[in-house]
């Protein structure tokens, strides 16, 4: 731990990296330690280490190593059976560019390591996007033409986990229980996301951000970039929580991560049917019943080792049914009396 | 073709059925022949058959037969490689309540005849819901309590297609290529549907109406009811469309039907990199980028013997890029004209 | 029916077909009528339709249609809730050489229609292989280089089915419950398939002869050849089967047909277990634990559009149980008697 | 390392583990240091960790964890790039008996923990074999029923393994390209298995002997004993290996490790069609084309949280090419020279 880099100001805890040092989920030394209640504010790199500069910048070529993460924080009080809520207060682009590609290999209309074909690899291709903090955009820029569009900036998360069960170690591109490599749209700023506890302290870390992200990153690859990343830090004693679980101020959601893809629909789908019946006192029959007509469903990597999809309800159908508490809401006013 | 049921006026066909009959695409003759630019209004009877009227009456028990479908219809010039327009101007319920159920193994969260497993069946169960036109609504009642909510009325259509390729006939219960049950929510009111077509007359057929239903369709049947059905045919002549196709006002979709449920997800990217590749002269990797950022996706059905998801996007963000020249607009103020 | 074509000398039923004509299971008029308890001697043509005479013969190019199958024959007495058992007695190539090929995006090692990728086909390449049945040998060639190599000839049947239930009609491409593209090498001489029939008559056809297949199939085509083929036939009343059975002299096996895989493998393991279960009078549970330790497993195709996996167990290890009330052994001492 | 449990003669390190302490490949210190060329003998308990004494000892009950290995060991000299090679020597079950168990939501024909389904598990059995080495079979007998039969004795080791690359520390329950929980019944005495090294000394560890197991281990468990285990160790500089590879006497095998359990299938064949191709100096497409035809396959698991398949061919076909420069050869001569 070096303190050094930290600074905690009420409540506040500051945390600036060294360069990217971090690959992995579980095993190794906490870089800080954090009080339920707090606040992180931090600085995670992009999935390339900060290494593809330019369009000429092949990632096979230039970086050692992907997707590296900023952590693992300590929080105290945390043990297994508990969990862990980190709300995203805030998401800012750290530059005024961002990078996505293609990779050899990689992606969801291609050959893979593991969907292994013989085909030679796709063209390894990198595009670099425009970041326009003031007007909200990313820009597009077609590399065969003149083609250029303006997207919608939606800044998110695609990596935060905590160390895995078992004494497992698992690298920062997996998705699984413990979070990790979800890689989904919906854990931007508001959200809040709740993991398992499985090791003393949670051991969570962060990073992957994307300045905006398609439904299943069907090229393997977000708009990458640098983040600003401002995160409340809070924990439920004494309540498990088995995958992966957001909340926003309308909805709930349970996140799946597994092959093949349906696997990963079954299971966010069987969590938000047990937690709707849960919350609700409805019968499980019922809660399914209920969740088929009124769920809603999305993947968020078809590209990962573990493919990722949620499963989402509005909690007004739950008539308002708070979750955990009511934590959500304490974080969410937590963030927004930091503005 | 019993024309006794067919009145024409001006460019509207109405077409009565009779008691349900068509449980396949291919395989039948035609019910009634329809001329591009005509407008069809009909009737499509719920997947039981109307069969199943109050709670205790048990699907497995009451049903001869599952998802019965209104047709097929031919469409005079309709012939192999051409495209066949559906534009879906209104479906209004046809009674003042709707049913779903828990079918024995069948259902994403349940062993099934192909994804076998030992356990006896889940409890079959109906739920009986209240259509409410006025209020735009349906209401959701649990069996083992007394919850209730309300939820959005969001009418769609879950078994439209065409008569197959290959002189295959398939049961309207299998969405694949021809379209057939795919069983997604975008296809309500003000999409068109595009469909290869395969067969002299193009044969198309449709059914299953839904007042509503989750993404996926978890537990293997939705809000069903009982359907009246106003559809504008039109036909592109002379190009090929190799997988269903949607658009609306805003957006371009592509669906996948296969499994694993990535495959369908693959098939509907790839459609929809191709489609956006072929709509803005971008070269295949730039649009592979594009739809990586700015696509969306979700799953139709993961119950049905093939799963379906979506892809799509915003015509937006290909500057405007118009479809089949344009038809949906067309159509859709045909669709304006009868209001 | 076109009498001509057909002789019939005690029990013996000879049927020498036309030009390929039928590529679907259901949908079509018998050819013939067969007894319960006839042989029928007939021809299937090659895959390719005899078309593939040199290397240089691209299957993309010189086919219009895949998978020709020789019938279907109308079984007398066959009601739907019977089974069809058909005997394979002989299978001898009509040529002495056979054709295999890569074709363009099918195959296990290739993206695919339904696996869609953004790469270009493989290389459609054609292996001619001499077949010496007086060795009992394939002779491989090389394409690029002058390795040879002789494999033991294996003649089996890709291809054989009933109409399927369900008024549906299918590809003779698609294996599923109806038996039809199953492609297991497991259905060679000696083996009876047991076939649920769906309409009068069972309407059985069969095709798609190999001198030898790999496990799975892993380019998607075997040793494709023309073969003189003879089948006894038989029928047991009233007794259903869900999936294709096969039968040797020392094994019972089921076979699965589905994606992904796994569920292939489920269905046959399950339909093994509650076989086992049904024949040994085990409990259920002992039945799965039995086969767990005692089955074999392997893939018929990997590349269909239904993959297809057996499971067999030795009926040494359920001290001989005989199913179907030993029809096997009697199919068996007819074709005995036939040499 | 405790040395007082390691005895070293004329290249023969015997070794007696404590307590189950290892339930991970990567992440342990080794507990002894051999160099290529020497022979290991060993014992592994079996995966209950020797907890499950009778049929009333339900595992959920009686178990903390499971699948124990013995390990690491560190091969001197090992480094990422080489390959490592264990031949098994010999293995001989420690007890007369050995046992088998359903395990809550674990198995092919149950919902599982991602095949997440809203079943009650089946019922949790336990199944006691006897072992017989003098007559070679072990003997099941049913729980409901007076049923029993003798198998054949055909042990075999599930999980074979070194640590994974990319520091990653995985359960001892999961295969992938590291080894790990193959749950191959191939293998067996007399089989040398390749593993890629990924760390300094390979840290290779093994366990879950099987006195036999079905082809792709249905209900999730083996015949489960504890094994006396001899391994020759050797090592391959500077070739790698990308997937778990296996060599006896007549054939090679490719293992491929992955859900869904196509791409299990995709990855063995896809390793075997480079090994081919580089052994016999074929064109990618003529081995391709070979391994379609005179290739096996079958599964290992379905089961594990990867599924795993080998692909299999005769070196006969290969005209006795060598891999690995004879080393299985060579260690096959070391065994010999041990009895």
């Amino acid at each position: 731990m070096t303190s050094a880099e930290i600074a905690t100001t009420a409540g506040v805890v500051d945390f600036e990296p060294d360069e990217p040092a971090l690959y992995t989920f579980g095993g190794a030394e906490p870089v800080a330690m954090l009080r339920p209640g707090q606040v992180l504010r931090t600085y995670t790199e992009d999935c390339f280490g900060g290494a593809v500069l330019t369009v000429d910048d092949l990632p096979s070529k230039v970086c050692e190593a992907f997707n590296p993460v900023t952590g693992p924080f300590y929080v105290q009080g945390a043990e297994p059976g508990d969990t862990l809520a980190l709300h995203v207060v805030s998401l800012v682009p750290a530059r005024d560019w961002a990078m996505s590609a293609t990779f050899p290999h990689f992606g969801a209309l291609t050959g893979t390591r593991t969907t292994a074909t013989l085909h030679p690899p796709l063209e390894e291709r990198v595009w670099q996007y425009d970041v326009d903090l003031a007007a909200g955009v990313v820009r597009y820029h077609a590399r065969r033409s003149d083609f250029v569009v303006e997207l919608p900036l939606d800044p998110m998360l695609g990596t935060v986990g905590v160390a895995p069960a078992g004494g497992e170690v698992r690298s920062s591109i997996v998705p699984d229980a413990h979070g990790g490599n979800l890689d989904t749209p919906e854990l931007r700023p508001g959200a809040t996301l709740y993991l398992g506890v499985n090791v003393p302290g949670a051991l969570f870390a962060l990073g992957d951000g994307h300045a905006r992200q398609g439904q299943g990153e069907v090229c393997g690859v977000g708009v990458e970039c640098a983040m600003r990343v401002t995160v409340a830090v809070d924990l439920i004693k004494g309540v498990p929580t088995p995958w992966p679980r957001i909340e926003t101020d309308h909805q709930l959601m349970s996140v799946g991560a597994a092959r093949p893809l349906e696997d990963a629909y079954r299971i966010s789908q069987h969590d938000l049917v047990t937690w709707v019946a849960d919350l609700t006192g409805l019968d499980l029959l019922d809660a399914y019943q209920l969740v088929s007509q009124a769920g809603r469903a999305a993947p968020g990597n078809v590209c990962d080792p573990n493919y990722t999809m949620h499963a989402a309800i509005d909690t007004a159908v739950l008539h308002g049914a708070s979750a955990y508490g009511g934590v959500h809401r304490r974080l969410r006013d937590v963030a927004r009396s930091m503005w």
